[in-house]
Protein backbone atom coordinates (compact mmCIF):
# COMPACT_ATOMS: atom_id res chain seq x y z
CA UNK A 1 0.00 0.00 0.00
CA UNK A 2 1.66 3.48 -0.81
CA UNK A 3 0.39 6.42 1.23
CA UNK A 4 0.85 9.71 -0.46
CA UNK A 5 0.65 13.31 0.86
CA UNK A 6 1.52 15.04 -1.95
CA UNK A 7 0.16 15.37 -5.66
CA UNK A 8 3.10 14.37 -6.97
CA UNK A 9 4.00 11.07 -4.89
CA UNK A 10 -0.10 10.31 -6.01
CA UNK A 11 0.82 10.96 -9.66
CA UNK A 12 4.05 9.08 -9.35
CA UNK A 13 1.89 6.15 -7.39
CA UNK A 14 -0.90 6.02 -9.86
CA UNK A 15 1.29 6.17 -12.66
CA UNK A 16 3.06 3.08 -11.15
CA UNK A 17 -0.36 1.03 -9.97
CA UNK A 18 -2.73 2.46 -12.43
CA UNK A 19 -1.19 2.80 -16.11
CA UNK A 20 -2.44 0.34 -19.17
CA UNK A 21 -6.17 1.26 -18.97
CA UNK A 22 -6.40 -0.70 -15.67
CA UNK A 23 -9.77 -0.08 -13.75
CA UNK A 24 -9.44 2.13 -10.78
CA UNK A 25 -12.08 1.96 -7.62
CA UNK A 26 -12.07 5.44 -5.13
CA UNK A 27 -13.37 5.80 -1.70
CA UNK A 28 -13.13 9.49 -1.02
CA UNK A 29 -13.49 10.08 2.77
CA UNK A 30 -12.50 12.19 5.27
CA UNK A 31 -11.24 9.65 7.36
CA UNK A 32 -11.77 8.16 11.12
CA UNK A 33 -13.14 5.09 8.76
CA UNK A 34 -15.76 2.59 10.38
CA UNK A 35 -17.57 -0.62 8.71
CA UNK A 36 -19.55 1.72 6.52
CA UNK A 37 -16.57 3.15 4.83
CA UNK A 38 -14.73 -0.33 5.18
CA UNK A 39 -17.36 -1.71 3.00
CA UNK A 40 -16.86 0.52 0.59
CA UNK A 41 -13.16 -0.06 0.39
CA UNK A 42 -14.32 -3.53 -0.15
CA UNK A 43 -16.37 -2.83 -2.89
CA UNK A 44 -14.13 -0.93 -4.80
CA UNK A 45 -11.04 -3.75 -4.16
CA UNK A 46 -13.33 -6.56 -5.24
CA UNK A 47 -14.93 -4.51 -8.57
CA UNK A 48 -11.19 -2.97 -9.55
CA UNK A 49 -7.63 -3.69 -10.90
CA UNK A 50 -6.19 -0.99 -8.23
CA UNK A 51 -8.34 0.64 -4.87
CA UNK A 52 -7.46 4.52 -3.77
CA UNK A 53 -8.97 5.67 -1.24
CA UNK A 54 -8.75 9.39 -0.13
CA UNK A 55 -8.92 10.93 3.50
CA UNK A 56 -9.25 14.31 3.69
CA UNK A 57 -10.92 16.94 5.79
CA UNK A 58 -12.21 19.12 3.20
CA UNK A 59 -12.59 22.76 5.40
CA UNK A 60 -14.60 23.90 2.19
CA UNK A 61 -17.57 22.10 3.34
CA UNK A 62 -17.76 23.05 6.62
CA UNK A 63 -19.45 25.73 7.69
CA UNK A 64 -17.96 28.80 10.47
CA UNK A 65 -19.85 27.11 13.22
CA UNK A 66 -19.62 23.37 12.51
CA UNK A 67 -17.11 20.99 13.54
CA UNK A 68 -14.27 21.13 11.59
CA UNK A 69 -11.51 21.74 14.24
CA UNK A 70 -13.20 18.71 16.17
CA UNK A 71 -13.83 16.41 13.74
CA UNK A 72 -12.59 13.40 14.95
CA UNK A 73 -8.93 11.78 13.37
CA UNK A 74 -6.95 9.01 13.94
CA UNK A 75 -4.53 8.30 10.88
CA UNK A 76 -2.64 5.15 11.87
CA UNK A 77 -6.45 3.38 12.52
CA UNK A 78 -7.14 4.27 9.47
CA UNK A 79 -4.10 3.53 7.45
CA UNK A 80 -4.44 -0.65 9.17
CA UNK A 81 -8.17 -0.10 8.18
CA UNK A 82 -7.37 0.35 4.31
CA UNK A 83 -3.98 -2.06 4.43
CA UNK A 84 -6.92 -5.02 5.57
CA UNK A 85 -9.36 -3.82 3.24
CA UNK A 86 -6.39 -4.11 0.55
CA UNK A 87 -6.20 -0.36 -1.20
CA UNK A 88 -3.12 0.19 -3.32
CA UNK A 89 -3.26 3.93 -2.87
CA UNK A 90 -4.07 6.13 0.06
CA UNK A 91 -3.96 9.85 -0.99
CA UNK A 92 -4.01 11.83 2.63
CA UNK A 93 -3.08 15.49 1.26
CA UNK A 94 -2.85 18.40 3.92
CA UNK A 95 -5.47 21.42 3.16
CA UNK A 96 -2.32 23.36 1.92
CA UNK A 97 -1.45 20.87 -0.37
CA UNK A 98 -5.69 20.76 -1.76
CA UNK A 99 -5.78 24.49 -1.28
CA UNK A 100 -2.33 26.15 -2.11
CA UNK A 101 -3.62 29.83 -2.69
CA UNK A 102 -7.40 30.53 -1.64
CA UNK A 103 -9.69 28.58 -4.38
CA UNK A 104 -11.58 30.65 -6.15
CA UNK A 105 -13.48 28.12 -8.48
CA UNK A 106 -16.57 26.28 -7.15
CA UNK A 107 -18.65 23.71 -8.72
CA UNK A 108 -22.36 24.35 -7.59
CA UNK A 109 -25.39 21.93 -8.29
CA UNK A 110 -28.67 23.66 -8.03
CA UNK A 111 -31.87 22.28 -6.96
CA UNK A 112 -30.89 18.93 -5.44
CA UNK A 113 -29.17 21.37 -3.00
CA UNK A 114 -32.15 23.58 -2.24
CA UNK A 115 -33.55 21.32 0.27
CA UNK A 116 -32.56 18.50 3.28
CA UNK A 117 -28.90 19.15 4.54
CA UNK A 118 -28.59 21.38 1.58
CA UNK A 119 -30.89 23.84 3.25
CA UNK A 120 -29.70 23.45 6.69
CA UNK A 121 -25.96 23.70 5.52
CA UNK A 122 -25.58 26.41 3.51
CA UNK A 123 -22.44 26.04 1.29
CA UNK A 124 -21.99 22.50 2.28
CA UNK A 125 -22.25 20.78 -0.96
CA UNK A 126 -20.62 23.30 -2.77
CA UNK A 127 -17.90 22.53 -0.99
CA UNK A 128 -18.74 18.51 -1.53
CA UNK A 129 -18.86 19.28 -5.00
CA UNK A 130 -15.41 20.93 -5.42
CA UNK A 131 -13.38 18.58 -3.27
CA UNK A 132 -14.79 15.70 -5.07
CA UNK A 133 -14.22 17.45 -8.49
CA UNK A 134 -10.34 17.92 -7.49
CA UNK A 135 -10.17 14.38 -6.19
CA UNK A 136 -11.54 12.89 -9.24
CA UNK A 137 -9.08 14.89 -11.81
CA UNK A 138 -5.93 13.58 -9.47
CA UNK A 139 -7.39 10.28 -9.10
CA UNK A 140 -9.12 9.75 -12.20
CA UNK A 141 -11.16 6.75 -11.32
CA UNK A 142 -13.48 4.55 -13.34
CA UNK A 143 -15.40 4.04 -10.26
CA UNK A 144 -16.78 6.33 -7.47
CA UNK A 145 -18.21 4.33 -4.47
CA UNK A 146 -20.28 6.16 -1.97
CA UNK A 147 -22.47 5.10 1.06
CA UNK A 148 -26.26 5.67 0.98
CA UNK A 149 -26.14 7.42 4.47
CA UNK A 150 -25.42 10.46 2.80
CA UNK A 151 -27.86 10.29 0.02
CA UNK A 152 -28.05 14.13 -0.75
CA UNK A 153 -24.37 13.64 -1.24
CA UNK A 154 -24.96 10.50 -3.50
CA UNK A 155 -27.25 12.85 -5.28
CA UNK A 156 -25.37 15.56 -5.68
CA UNK A 157 -22.44 13.66 -6.90
CA UNK A 158 -24.86 11.83 -9.42
CA UNK A 159 -26.48 14.99 -10.95
CA UNK A 160 -22.64 16.55 -11.00
CA UNK A 161 -21.53 13.54 -12.71
CA UNK A 162 -24.17 13.61 -15.21
CA UNK A 163 -24.06 17.24 -15.92
CA UNK A 164 -20.23 17.54 -16.66
CA UNK A 165 -20.10 14.51 -18.04
CA UNK A 166 -17.54 13.40 -15.91
CA UNK A 167 -16.09 9.46 -17.11
CA UNK A 168 -16.74 7.88 -14.17
CA UNK A 169 -19.20 5.56 -12.69
CA UNK A 170 -20.87 6.16 -9.49
CA UNK A 171 -21.68 3.28 -7.04
CA UNK A 172 -24.33 3.78 -4.34
CA UNK A 173 -23.55 1.41 -1.75
CA UNK A 174 -25.71 0.18 1.39
CA UNK A 175 -25.85 2.09 4.72
CA UNK A 176 -23.87 0.08 7.34
CA UNK A 177 -25.70 -0.08 10.88
CA UNK A 178 -25.10 -1.33 14.46
CA UNK A 179 -27.02 -4.25 15.82
CA UNK A 180 -29.18 -2.02 17.31
CA UNK A 181 -30.10 -0.08 13.66
CA UNK A 182 -27.66 3.41 14.25
CA UNK A 183 -26.24 4.20 10.70
CA UNK A 184 -22.27 4.31 11.34
CA UNK A 185 -21.10 8.00 11.13
CA UNK A 186 -17.97 9.42 12.01
CA UNK A 187 -19.31 11.67 14.39
CA UNK A 188 -21.38 8.76 16.56
CA UNK A 189 -18.76 9.32 18.62
CA UNK A 190 -19.32 12.12 19.97
CA UNK A 191 -22.71 11.26 21.11
CA UNK A 192 -22.86 10.56 25.41
CA UNK A 193 -24.34 6.97 26.57
CA UNK A 194 -27.75 8.69 27.04
CA UNK A 195 -27.56 9.91 23.74
CA UNK A 196 -26.72 7.08 22.08
CA UNK A 197 -29.50 4.84 23.07
CA UNK A 198 -31.81 7.36 22.18
CA UNK A 199 -30.66 7.56 18.80
CA UNK A 200 -31.63 4.75 17.80
CA UNK A 201 -35.29 6.42 17.42
CA UNK A 202 -34.10 7.39 14.11
CA UNK A 203 -33.38 4.24 12.24
CA UNK A 204 -36.54 2.64 14.30
CA UNK A 205 -38.47 5.27 12.44
CA UNK A 206 -37.15 4.43 8.96
CA UNK A 207 -38.12 0.61 9.59
CA UNK A 208 -41.64 2.20 11.29
CA UNK A 209 -42.31 4.13 8.06
CA UNK A 210 -42.16 0.94 5.83
CA UNK A 211 -45.44 0.01 7.77
CA UNK A 212 -47.32 3.27 7.63
CA UNK A 213 -46.06 4.01 4.34
CA UNK A 214 -48.88 0.54 3.79
CA UNK A 215 -51.67 1.91 5.55
CA UNK A 216 -54.60 3.08 3.16
CA UNK A 217 -54.50 6.97 2.52
CA UNK A 218 -51.17 7.66 4.09
CA UNK A 219 -49.78 11.00 2.48
CA UNK A 220 -46.70 12.75 2.86
CA UNK A 221 -47.62 14.97 5.81
CA UNK A 222 -48.71 12.38 7.76
CA UNK A 223 -46.06 9.90 7.09
CA UNK A 224 -43.63 12.82 8.39
CA UNK A 225 -45.94 13.50 11.42
CA UNK A 226 -45.99 9.92 12.46
CA UNK A 227 -42.04 9.50 12.48
CA UNK A 228 -41.51 12.99 14.45
CA UNK A 229 -43.56 12.10 16.87
CA UNK A 230 -41.97 8.77 17.40
CA UNK A 231 -38.36 10.92 17.28
CA UNK A 232 -39.77 13.35 19.37
CA UNK A 233 -40.44 10.52 22.29
CA UNK A 234 -36.65 10.79 22.69
CA UNK A 235 -37.04 14.12 24.97
CA UNK A 236 -33.12 14.89 24.32
CA UNK A 237 -33.33 14.35 20.24
CA UNK A 238 -33.93 17.92 18.25
CA UNK A 239 -35.24 17.72 15.05
CA UNK A 240 -33.09 19.51 12.38
CA UNK A 241 -35.62 18.15 9.33
CA UNK A 242 -37.80 15.41 8.59
CA UNK A 243 -38.75 15.43 4.51
CA UNK A 244 -40.30 13.09 2.14
CA UNK A 245 -39.01 13.96 -0.97
CA UNK A 246 -38.35 12.21 -4.77
CA UNK A 247 -34.66 10.54 -5.26
CA UNK A 248 -32.80 11.30 -6.56
CA UNK A 249 -34.13 14.57 -7.44
CA UNK A 250 -34.94 15.70 -4.00
CA UNK A 251 -38.04 18.00 -5.29
CA UNK A 252 -40.91 18.58 -3.19
CA UNK A 253 -44.28 15.42 -3.81
CA UNK A 254 -47.93 16.48 -2.91
CA UNK A 255 -48.03 16.90 1.01
CA UNK A 256 -51.27 15.69 0.90
CA UNK A 257 -51.75 13.38 -1.85
CA UNK A 258 -51.72 8.99 -1.54
CA UNK A 259 -48.47 8.39 -1.72
CA UNK A 260 -49.78 5.18 -2.92
CA UNK A 261 -50.57 7.40 -6.10
CA UNK A 262 -47.32 8.54 -6.54
CA UNK A 263 -45.01 6.47 -8.92
CA UNK A 264 -41.48 6.66 -8.48
CA UNK A 265 -38.55 6.55 -5.52
CA UNK A 266 -39.00 8.46 -2.48
CA UNK A 267 -36.87 9.27 0.12
CA UNK A 268 -37.63 9.74 3.72
CA UNK A 269 -34.89 11.51 5.68
CA UNK A 270 -33.76 12.97 8.59
CA UNK A 271 -31.22 15.18 10.88
CA UNK A 272 -31.74 15.11 14.76
CA UNK A 273 -29.84 16.88 17.00
CA UNK A 274 -28.25 15.21 20.35
CA UNK A 275 -27.05 18.04 22.12
CA UNK A 276 -24.13 19.67 19.49
CA UNK A 277 -23.60 16.17 17.52
CA UNK A 278 -26.13 16.03 14.31
CA UNK A 279 -26.98 12.81 12.78
CA UNK A 280 -28.99 11.96 9.56
CA UNK A 281 -30.26 8.71 8.09
CA UNK A 282 -32.75 8.09 5.35
CA UNK A 283 -34.50 5.38 3.88
CA UNK A 284 -35.83 4.54 -0.15
CA UNK A 285 -39.01 3.69 -1.16
CA UNK A 286 -40.28 2.40 -4.06
CA UNK A 287 -44.09 3.90 -3.89
CA UNK A 288 -44.90 1.79 -6.72
CA UNK A 289 -44.32 -1.45 -4.01
CA UNK A 290 -46.78 0.58 -1.70
CA UNK A 291 -49.83 -1.83 -0.62
CA UNK A 292 -48.11 -4.78 -2.78
CA UNK A 293 -47.99 -6.78 -0.55
CA UNK A 294 -44.33 -7.23 -0.48
CA UNK B 1 -10.77 13.27 -40.26
CA UNK B 2 -13.55 11.37 -38.28
CA UNK B 3 -16.95 14.08 -37.56
CA UNK B 4 -18.38 12.75 -34.30
CA UNK B 5 -22.08 14.82 -33.70
CA UNK B 6 -22.81 12.71 -30.38
CA UNK B 7 -20.78 11.78 -26.94
CA UNK B 8 -20.77 7.88 -28.20
CA UNK B 9 -19.36 8.98 -31.48
CA UNK B 10 -16.89 11.10 -29.79
CA UNK B 11 -15.78 8.06 -27.60
CA UNK B 12 -15.44 5.29 -30.02
CA UNK B 13 -13.65 8.11 -32.15
CA UNK B 14 -11.39 8.83 -29.71
CA UNK B 15 -10.54 4.88 -28.15
CA UNK B 16 -9.56 4.30 -32.02
CA UNK B 17 -7.05 7.69 -32.59
CA UNK B 18 -5.94 8.48 -29.01
CA UNK B 19 -5.62 5.07 -27.04
CA UNK B 20 -1.80 4.22 -25.35
CA UNK B 21 -1.02 7.38 -23.82
CA UNK B 22 -1.22 9.43 -27.42
CA UNK B 23 -1.05 13.57 -26.03
CA UNK B 24 -4.48 14.68 -27.63
CA UNK B 25 -4.53 18.76 -28.17
CA UNK B 26 -7.63 20.28 -28.07
CA UNK B 27 -9.07 23.04 -29.71
CA UNK B 28 -12.39 24.14 -28.40
CA UNK B 29 -14.15 26.57 -30.49
CA UNK B 30 -17.97 28.32 -31.46
CA UNK B 31 -17.03 27.58 -35.23
CA UNK B 32 -17.16 30.27 -38.17
CA UNK B 33 -13.36 29.32 -37.88
CA UNK B 34 -10.87 32.26 -38.81
CA UNK B 35 -7.06 32.07 -39.11
CA UNK B 36 -6.92 32.67 -35.72
CA UNK B 37 -8.42 29.14 -35.03
CA UNK B 38 -6.63 28.16 -37.78
CA UNK B 39 -3.37 28.85 -35.71
CA UNK B 40 -4.30 27.26 -33.02
CA UNK B 41 -5.17 24.60 -34.50
CA UNK B 42 -2.34 23.80 -36.45
CA UNK B 43 -0.23 24.53 -33.15
CA UNK B 44 -2.48 21.65 -31.13
CA UNK B 45 -1.28 19.30 -34.61
CA UNK B 46 2.31 20.00 -34.15
CA UNK B 47 2.46 19.75 -30.92
CA UNK B 48 0.80 16.35 -29.81
CA UNK B 49 0.01 12.98 -31.63
CA UNK B 50 -3.85 13.63 -31.71
CA UNK B 51 -5.34 17.02 -32.86
CA UNK B 52 -9.01 17.60 -31.81
CA UNK B 53 -11.67 20.26 -32.38
CA UNK B 54 -15.26 21.05 -30.77
CA UNK B 55 -17.39 23.03 -32.03
CA UNK B 56 -19.81 24.39 -30.28
CA UNK B 57 -22.30 27.32 -29.99
CA UNK B 58 -22.32 27.41 -26.51
CA UNK B 59 -26.07 28.78 -24.91
CA UNK B 60 -25.24 28.85 -21.64
CA UNK B 61 -22.31 31.34 -22.24
CA UNK B 62 -25.24 34.18 -24.17
CA UNK B 63 -26.83 36.49 -22.17
CA UNK B 64 -30.48 36.50 -22.86
CA UNK B 65 -30.24 40.26 -25.16
CA UNK B 66 -27.06 38.54 -26.86
CA UNK B 67 -26.35 37.28 -30.12
CA UNK B 68 -27.01 33.60 -30.18
CA UNK B 69 -28.98 33.58 -32.93
CA UNK B 70 -27.50 34.97 -35.09
CA UNK B 71 -24.12 34.13 -33.92
CA UNK B 72 -22.48 33.08 -37.82
CA UNK B 73 -22.12 29.56 -38.45
CA UNK B 74 -20.50 27.68 -41.34
CA UNK B 75 -19.98 24.21 -40.62
CA UNK B 76 -18.73 22.88 -44.09
CA UNK B 77 -16.25 25.62 -44.75
CA UNK B 78 -15.23 24.97 -40.82
CA UNK B 79 -14.54 21.35 -41.97
CA UNK B 80 -12.89 22.03 -44.92
CA UNK B 81 -10.54 24.30 -42.36
CA UNK B 82 -9.91 21.56 -39.72
CA UNK B 83 -9.30 19.17 -42.65
CA UNK B 84 -6.57 21.44 -44.09
CA UNK B 85 -5.14 21.91 -40.39
CA UNK B 86 -4.07 18.02 -39.94
CA UNK B 87 -7.41 17.58 -37.00
CA UNK B 88 -8.02 14.16 -36.38
CA UNK B 89 -11.44 14.27 -34.23
CA UNK B 90 -14.47 17.06 -34.47
CA UNK B 91 -16.64 17.33 -32.04
CA UNK B 92 -20.39 19.01 -33.66
CA UNK B 93 -22.46 18.28 -31.05
CA UNK B 94 -26.29 19.06 -30.99
CA UNK B 95 -27.23 21.22 -27.79
CA UNK B 96 -29.72 18.51 -27.15
CA UNK B 97 -26.67 16.19 -26.81
CA UNK B 98 -24.57 18.50 -24.66
CA UNK B 99 -27.51 19.44 -22.36
CA UNK B 100 -29.86 16.41 -22.34
CA UNK B 101 -32.38 17.79 -19.86
CA UNK B 102 -31.72 21.04 -17.44
CA UNK B 103 -28.43 21.48 -16.66
CA UNK B 104 -27.85 22.17 -12.98
CA UNK B 105 -24.23 22.14 -12.42
CA UNK B 106 -22.35 25.35 -12.34
CA UNK B 107 -18.40 25.88 -12.88
CA UNK B 108 -17.97 29.21 -10.97
CA UNK B 109 -14.81 31.46 -10.94
CA UNK B 110 -14.93 34.24 -8.66
CA UNK B 111 -12.39 37.43 -8.68
CA UNK B 112 -11.63 37.34 -11.86
CA UNK B 113 -14.55 37.39 -13.72
CA UNK B 114 -15.38 40.51 -11.69
CA UNK B 115 -14.31 42.99 -14.49
CA UNK B 116 -13.95 43.51 -18.07
CA UNK B 117 -16.55 41.07 -19.87
CA UNK B 118 -17.71 39.46 -16.69
CA UNK B 119 -19.09 42.84 -15.41
CA UNK B 120 -20.60 43.88 -18.90
CA UNK B 121 -21.61 40.03 -19.57
CA UNK B 122 -23.07 38.72 -16.10
CA UNK B 123 -23.03 34.87 -16.18
CA UNK B 124 -20.74 34.60 -19.43
CA UNK B 125 -17.66 33.02 -17.69
CA UNK B 126 -19.93 30.47 -15.70
CA UNK B 127 -21.44 29.25 -18.79
CA UNK B 128 -17.88 29.51 -20.03
CA UNK B 129 -16.26 27.40 -17.43
CA UNK B 130 -19.48 24.84 -17.22
CA UNK B 131 -19.04 23.89 -20.93
CA UNK B 132 -15.31 23.69 -20.83
CA UNK B 133 -15.48 21.39 -17.86
CA UNK B 134 -17.55 19.25 -19.80
CA UNK B 135 -15.16 19.40 -22.82
CA UNK B 136 -12.06 18.67 -20.99
CA UNK B 137 -14.24 15.60 -19.34
CA UNK B 138 -15.41 14.36 -23.19
CA UNK B 139 -12.08 15.05 -25.01
CA UNK B 140 -9.56 14.43 -21.89
CA UNK B 141 -6.97 16.46 -23.83
CA UNK B 142 -3.22 16.66 -22.51
CA UNK B 143 -2.97 20.41 -23.63
CA UNK B 144 -5.92 22.73 -24.80
CA UNK B 145 -4.82 26.00 -26.81
CA UNK B 146 -7.11 29.22 -26.17
CA UNK B 147 -6.34 32.01 -28.01
CA UNK B 148 -5.26 35.60 -26.05
CA UNK B 149 -7.59 37.76 -27.75
CA UNK B 150 -9.71 36.35 -25.33
CA UNK B 151 -7.51 37.26 -22.39
CA UNK B 152 -10.25 36.94 -19.48
CA UNK B 153 -11.28 33.61 -21.02
CA UNK B 154 -7.57 32.34 -20.50
CA UNK B 155 -7.23 33.67 -16.76
CA UNK B 156 -10.57 32.32 -16.32
CA UNK B 157 -9.46 28.66 -17.73
CA UNK B 158 -6.72 28.39 -15.94
CA UNK B 159 -7.07 30.01 -12.66
CA UNK B 160 -10.76 26.89 -13.12
CA UNK B 161 -7.79 24.31 -13.95
CA UNK B 162 -5.33 25.43 -11.25
CA UNK B 163 -8.24 25.45 -8.21
CA UNK B 164 -9.85 22.02 -9.76
CA UNK B 165 -6.74 20.18 -10.52
CA UNK B 166 -7.46 19.49 -14.28
CA UNK B 167 -4.55 17.18 -15.38
CA UNK B 168 -3.92 19.80 -18.23
CA UNK B 169 -1.84 22.09 -19.94
CA UNK B 170 -3.41 24.82 -20.91
CA UNK B 171 -1.28 27.12 -24.08
CA UNK B 172 -1.77 30.73 -24.08
CA UNK B 173 -1.65 31.34 -28.08
CA UNK B 174 -0.87 35.40 -29.97
CA UNK B 175 -4.00 37.35 -31.34
CA UNK B 176 -3.78 36.61 -35.01
CA UNK B 177 -4.53 40.26 -36.97
CA UNK B 178 -5.76 41.55 -39.58
CA UNK B 179 -2.93 43.59 -42.18
CA UNK B 180 -4.62 46.78 -40.24
CA UNK B 181 -4.55 45.46 -36.65
CA UNK B 182 -7.71 44.40 -36.19
CA UNK B 183 -7.84 41.74 -34.07
CA UNK B 184 -9.79 38.50 -35.73
CA UNK B 185 -12.78 37.57 -34.86
CA UNK B 186 -16.22 35.59 -35.96
CA UNK B 187 -17.90 38.80 -35.27
CA UNK B 188 -16.42 40.99 -37.57
CA UNK B 189 -18.22 39.81 -40.10
CA UNK B 190 -21.32 41.74 -39.14
CA UNK B 191 -19.33 45.25 -39.44
CA UNK B 192 -20.21 47.53 -42.12
CA UNK B 193 -17.59 48.73 -44.36
CA UNK B 194 -17.86 52.32 -41.97
CA UNK B 195 -17.67 50.19 -38.93
CA UNK B 196 -15.15 47.97 -40.19
CA UNK B 197 -12.62 51.26 -41.22
CA UNK B 198 -13.12 52.46 -37.56
CA UNK B 199 -13.02 49.35 -35.45
CA UNK B 200 -8.91 49.88 -36.57
CA UNK B 201 -8.74 52.26 -33.86
CA UNK B 202 -8.53 49.25 -30.87
CA UNK B 203 -5.58 48.02 -32.47
CA UNK B 204 -4.29 51.19 -32.85
CA UNK B 205 -5.09 52.34 -29.53
CA UNK B 206 -3.01 49.06 -28.35
CA UNK B 207 0.12 50.33 -30.21
CA UNK B 208 0.20 53.44 -29.51
CA UNK B 209 -0.68 52.79 -25.41
CA UNK B 210 3.02 51.02 -25.60
CA UNK B 211 4.80 54.38 -26.67
CA UNK B 212 2.33 56.28 -24.41
CA UNK B 213 3.19 54.11 -21.25
CA UNK B 214 6.87 54.82 -21.41
CA UNK B 215 5.98 58.57 -21.15
CA UNK B 216 7.36 59.78 -17.21
CA UNK B 217 4.87 59.19 -14.61
CA UNK B 218 2.19 57.69 -16.57
CA UNK B 219 -0.49 56.37 -14.59
CA UNK B 220 -3.25 53.76 -14.99
CA UNK B 221 -5.31 56.40 -15.26
CA UNK B 222 -3.46 58.70 -17.57
CA UNK B 223 -3.15 55.57 -19.88
CA UNK B 224 -6.68 54.77 -20.12
CA UNK B 225 -7.63 58.40 -20.73
CA UNK B 226 -5.35 58.26 -23.87
CA UNK B 227 -6.51 55.29 -25.02
CA UNK B 228 -10.09 55.94 -24.55
CA UNK B 229 -9.50 59.96 -26.39
CA UNK B 230 -8.07 57.74 -29.73
CA UNK B 231 -10.71 55.51 -29.80
CA UNK B 232 -13.57 58.20 -29.81
CA UNK B 233 -12.10 59.84 -32.45
CA UNK B 234 -14.34 57.07 -34.40
CA UNK B 235 -17.58 58.76 -34.38
CA UNK B 236 -19.64 55.35 -34.72
CA UNK B 237 -17.32 53.49 -31.58
CA UNK B 238 -19.57 52.98 -28.30
CA UNK B 239 -16.96 52.08 -25.18
CA UNK B 240 -18.15 49.42 -23.38
CA UNK B 241 -14.98 49.60 -21.13
CA UNK B 242 -11.42 50.09 -21.20
CA UNK B 243 -9.40 48.30 -18.78
CA UNK B 244 -5.83 48.59 -16.98
CA UNK B 245 -5.85 45.64 -14.84
CA UNK B 246 -3.16 43.09 -13.31
CA UNK B 247 -2.82 39.54 -15.15
CA UNK B 248 -4.00 37.30 -15.10
CA UNK B 249 -5.44 37.73 -11.76
CA UNK B 250 -7.21 40.75 -13.14
CA UNK B 251 -7.18 42.59 -9.84
CA UNK B 252 -7.35 46.51 -9.85
CA UNK B 253 -4.00 48.33 -9.81
CA UNK B 254 -3.53 51.58 -8.31
CA UNK B 255 -4.72 54.17 -10.58
CA UNK B 256 -2.73 57.30 -9.74
CA UNK B 257 0.12 55.01 -9.41
CA UNK B 258 3.06 55.67 -11.77
CA UNK B 259 2.80 52.19 -13.86
CA UNK B 260 6.91 51.98 -13.55
CA UNK B 261 6.42 51.53 -10.04
CA UNK B 262 4.47 48.67 -10.73
CA UNK B 263 5.86 45.11 -10.89
CA UNK B 264 4.28 42.59 -13.04
CA UNK B 265 2.55 41.85 -15.80
CA UNK B 266 -0.30 44.45 -16.86
CA UNK B 267 -3.29 43.81 -19.22
CA UNK B 268 -4.62 46.84 -20.98
CA UNK B 269 -8.11 45.52 -22.46
CA UNK B 270 -10.96 46.93 -24.86
CA UNK B 271 -14.73 46.07 -25.41
CA UNK B 272 -15.92 48.71 -28.33
CA UNK B 273 -19.73 48.71 -30.03
CA UNK B 274 -20.30 49.66 -33.32
CA UNK B 275 -23.58 49.35 -33.71
CA UNK B 276 -25.09 46.17 -32.23
CA UNK B 277 -21.25 44.56 -32.94
CA UNK B 278 -19.18 44.37 -29.57
CA UNK B 279 -15.48 44.35 -30.54
CA UNK B 280 -12.63 43.30 -27.47
CA UNK B 281 -9.32 43.61 -28.20
CA UNK B 282 -6.09 43.31 -25.58
CA UNK B 283 -2.40 43.34 -25.01
CA UNK B 284 -0.13 42.73 -22.31
CA UNK B 285 2.80 44.71 -21.42
CA UNK B 286 5.72 43.63 -18.50
CA UNK B 287 5.76 47.00 -16.34
CA UNK B 288 9.05 46.15 -15.50
CA UNK B 289 10.33 46.66 -18.64
CA UNK B 290 8.72 50.33 -18.85
CA UNK B 291 11.64 52.89 -19.94
CA UNK B 292 14.09 50.30 -19.85
CA UNK B 293 14.83 51.33 -23.38
CA UNK B 294 14.04 48.01 -25.08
Amino acid sequence: MIVCRTIQELKSALGERASDGKSLGFVPTMGYLHEGHASLLRKAREENDVAALSIFVNPLQFGPKEDLDRYPRDEERDLAIAAECGVDVVFLPTVQEMYPGRPLTKVIVDEVTDRMCGASRPGHFDGVGTVVSKLFHLLKPSRAYFGMKDAQQVAVIEQMVHDLNFDIEIVRCETVREPDGLALSSRNVYLSAEHRSQAVRLSQALNLAKEWLEEPGMTASGLKQRVESHIREADQAIIDYVELLAYPELSLIDEEARLSSYNGTVILALAVKFGTTRLIDNRLFETSKIGGGE
